[in-house]
């Protein structure tokens, strides 16, 4: 293993964190709020002495990084991120307990939005600023920004390719250009560009300037985390419309929007995975609309409203944002069921959002049907396409070991947090919401409830959850191999 | 697809089905139950008018039979067996509906238990022991049996293999001795000892006769269903241990069995299977024990009811008999996912039990592990072992195969039944109950609950489940293929 490279490469990603969080320092110092003003004094003094120490630590570091370094350099900089991310909640005690800290912020960075907060508006505004501003960092990813800065990462693209690989959403990560640092800075523009028409949109309905940014934080990452304590239900029907939208945009493939502007819109049209993305939700948001259509007109509201909610509910939870305009906990089961299944496929992979990625599921469904022909004409040799291309053997390997990865470490982290004796639905759908980004699930972790009941245990499984959620789980997993650290 | 052969195929299983109903037919008379009585004489004449016409429909049929067509075969045949198996129940107007009885004959057969009477002891006791019986029958399979008595079998080696590959459980269908006939009598002589050895050890604890016969059906095909309404739970100690013994007895490998007989003890004591099994069983006992103590103690009862209370719920569920002697709907939520957990692995690959089976759960994990290596060495090869020898990719691909396609169906049928609007770990666990043969679930499905409740539409598509856990889903999932029927 090269510690070296591990260790210059975490010093400047924590130095990145150290830029990011002037801003927030900035605002405590506008809205006058000394605590949280001395917190960001003290942890940007902690995130650089760590950032220079480590930085002296690694001189002369050669740039030969392999796969399992790439993923080590991942996993461990999202870790050290969330933690020292945290350090402006717990050192201005506005979230008393380091564990709570980190899982907010774990949440944050991980775009899923889960929360133990009780009251977020006794929260401090510039908190509760950069509580929204990990989302839209971590939707887009620390390291893919490092990358479209770094001068001279074109020199050694094996090693960013594997990062980019890493913390990238998604089976199989595409280069749009031939230069890596291209390619991030172009998703990044993209990523700017959208959200800046998002705030605009938002303030354009009236929406106060500090909720409109850190809304569109929230659905630019895919996040969650809201500002009030109403949520978005506490906002007009517009601006649910515009988040509607804005959150789907953002759960879409960001090559596809390369290949807009590029104005090659026939491979945009024939997207597979776009395609089964706009079904499941227009299918899904058909079931709602009819399943619950009985209930809200008992409560004699609109057919508007069933239709808006409707979608909104698909929209947060199919790209993994987690807003809710309805306790979708009082719905008919077959609305959970759905919510649950939308919860597990999530977005586009090379967006922003979480879940296993409509590419995955897509590609495990080809695969399936490959297979059974297979199994009955033993002889024949039939391939997996995708958009018309073939699947190689290989990605359809790693989807495998993606897809067995996945279903173990649900069971597993279940298993713990049933510990803490809660019912199987809140047990289950807490484990589910957090390692698919999401953030609410059902039962006491729905739209009303929040993860503060949870044992020190549960939480710190399901901030691991949420880590291997957000980087598809192998950088988290090869930290736990006892293989990666041994000195063979 | 070569109609012909299969017909011819399914005419053979009709007569066998009919050749098992005339010890029931007897017993209706010894009880001198006439409604009964007359129900076999129709079934008999109906079975058997269907058998011959198929016979004669089917003259000149070639054995060329292939992958496709021992799959179509299996699933077919195991369809109307359910339905002319449920005759007896509907035509004595015992089970007023034709589905509810096609249910209870279907979780007869695949040996799932589950039960749509909410009072057994009303029915008629030749019905009680066709029940049961129906347990014993599908446990090793009638197409196994079929193979065992066929003359000249051998002859035609490919397409006997075909079958018992598609009935038999588990990933790999190992011959015991080169021919396949022999190999069929060898398993089912093991089965018809062991299951005389049960009931000798239960009429020696003085049970009654009729009961100690139902029982030992129910165990020796890991199926689940009583004789009482208390259940096992209304038996001495004494049967509850003997019980616990031969239900895990029956949840090994009968493979395992041959090897003691041909005395090749080590290769029993070094089988991987038998150990995950063992240690798996050993591991949920004790989280039992663990999570239970402190309920039971507060209820007056002693360690001795822990002990045996932990072990003979985990026999009944990791076997998938589904036999209960606790309501463990009413334990705590740690405990109720291990029941879910032991729902999903079952059995031992080549046993009577259901569920994914141990050896897959074994091999899923190995490929895990092995795959995550390769990724972090992607230039090595590394292959899978299992008992010391190279699992092939096919095998490999095939058990992927199989995974997903058990994720599918799980997550169709759920669907379709959460439109019952019962509640969801109800919905969820009805579900996987079925689909792996167990029998009890969890919520409005637990061990004191039944499948009575559920709509027409659920319980077919919980019929399917049964049937598609039992024959390890391809059969089921080939005649629901378009390809299978086309002309081409």
């Amino acid at each position: 293993m090269n510690y070296k490279s591990i260790g210059r490469f975490i010093a400047q990603i924590l130095a990145v964190e150290a830029l990011f969080l002037l801003p927030a320092l900035v605002l405590s110092l506008v809205y006058k709020e000394p605590a949280a003003t001395r917190a960001y004094l003290m942890t940007l003094a902690i995130v650089l002495v760590l950032a220079g120490l480590l930085y002296l630590a690694t001189r002369g570091a050669k740039a030969n990084i392999y796969e399992k370094e790439g993923l080590v350099c991942v996993g461990l900089s999202w870790i050290l991120m969330s933690i020292t991310g945290s350090l402006p909640f717990f050192l201005s005690k506005e979230i008393p307990s380091l564990v709570d800290a980190v899982f907010e912020t774990a949440s944050g960075f991980t775009t899923t939005g889960s929360s133990i907060l009780t009251n977020i508006e006794a929260l401090d505004k510039s908190l509760l600023y950069w509580r929204s501003f990990t989302h839209w960092l971590g939707g887009m990813g620390v390291l893919v920004f490092l990358l479209a800065i770094i001068p001279g990462s074109e020199g050694h693209s094996g090693f960013t390719l594997h990062l980019l690989r890493a913390e990238s959403p998604g089976p199989s990560v595409g280069k749009l250009v031939p230069q890596m640092r291209k390619t991030a800075r172009i998703l990044y523009l993209i990523y700017i560009a959208i959200t800046a028409l998002d705030i605009l949109f938002l303030l354009f309905g009236g929406m106060p300037v500090f909720d409109a940014f850190c809304i569109a934080f929230g659905t630019a990452g895919t996040g969650g985390f809201a500002v009030t304590n109403a949520g978005l239900g506490g906002y007009s029907p517009y601006i649910q419309v515009v988040t509607t939208v804005f959150m789907l945009l953002f759960g879409v493939n960001f090559s596809l929007y390369y290949l807009l502007l590029r104005k090659d819109f026939k491979s945009v049209r024939k997207d597979q995975e776009l395609r089964f993305y706009l079904l499941t939700v227009l299918g899904a948001a058909v079931i709602f609309i009819i399943s619950i259509f009985p209930m809200y007109r008992e409560a004699g509201k609109t057919a508007g409203d069933v239709v808006r909610d409707s979608f909104f509910q698909v929209g947060a939870i199919i790209t993994t944002t987690g807003f809710a305009t309805a306790d979708f906990n009082l719905w008919p089961t077959i609305a959970k069921a759905v919510i649950i299944f939308l919860t597990i496929i999530g977005a586009s992979a090379g967006s922003t959002g979480g879940g296993m990625k409509c590419a995955r599921a897509l590609l495990t469904g080809k695969t399936l049907s490959r297979n059974v022909r297979c199994m009955m004409k033993p002889n024949r040799v039939i391939p997996v396409r995708m958009n018309g291309r073939v699947v190689s053997e290989d990605v359809l390997r790693n989807l495998h070991t993606y897809l067995i990865a996945y279903a173990l470490i649900h069971i597993v982290s279940f298993f713990i947090v049933c510990l803490d004796g809660f019912d199987l639905t809140t047990s289950f759908t807490a484990v589910l919401t957090c390692s698919n980004n999401v953030g609410p699930g059902l039962g006491m972790v729905g739209p009303t409830g929040n993860f503060s009941q949870f044992s020190i245990l549960s939480k710190l499984v399901l901030i691991f959850d949420m880590l291997a959620g957000r980087l598809e789980i192998f950088p988290m997993l090869v930290l736990l191999s006892p293989d990666t650290w041994s000195r063979k």
